[in-house]
């Protein structure tokens, strides 16, 4: 029963931690942090270490292991934007 | 003890959540899909499904709360993407 949900959340987790890959990837190659928003990379980053954190709280592997992912990827793009802004 | 657990949850729900409904405003007022890809924003809108798939089968209220949000957002952003792409 419990395998079979974390089977679902592992699923969802590579999704949409896949889907976000992308973004980093594409500002780590084109140095262009412009249609990126500082206030909104920040929100994002810090609502991701939330997640984080309520996943451990609430025992879930999958969000642990989502968050953790989105965290550091969410971190380099905060410190894209910092580095690469004109 | 559950309540500061769900209150962490329902920032982290907030956060993340207001962070993404920018780009969903700036494409619907813009009509510019051309930097969003249609593949990865399936993954995303799947992946979202699953996670709120996820949140009602373990209880959560946070990711019930998050994903309910990020669902109709991110289909939003699929509808954009065949209707505007050229």
């Amino acid at each position: 029963m419990d395998n079979y949900i974390e089977i679902i959340g592992f699923i969802a987790a590579v999704l949409t931690t896949a889907a976000f890959l992308p973004q980093v990837y594409k500002t780590w190659k084109t140095k262009d942090v412009s249609a990126l928003s500082l206030p909104m990379l920040l929100m994002f980053f810090i609502g991701v270490l939330g997640w984080l954190i309520y996943g451990v709280l609430i025992d879930s592997p999958s969000m642990i292991f989502a968050n953790a992912i989105t965290l550091v990827s969410s971190f380099l793009l905060v410190y894209y934007k910092i580095k690469y802004q004109k």
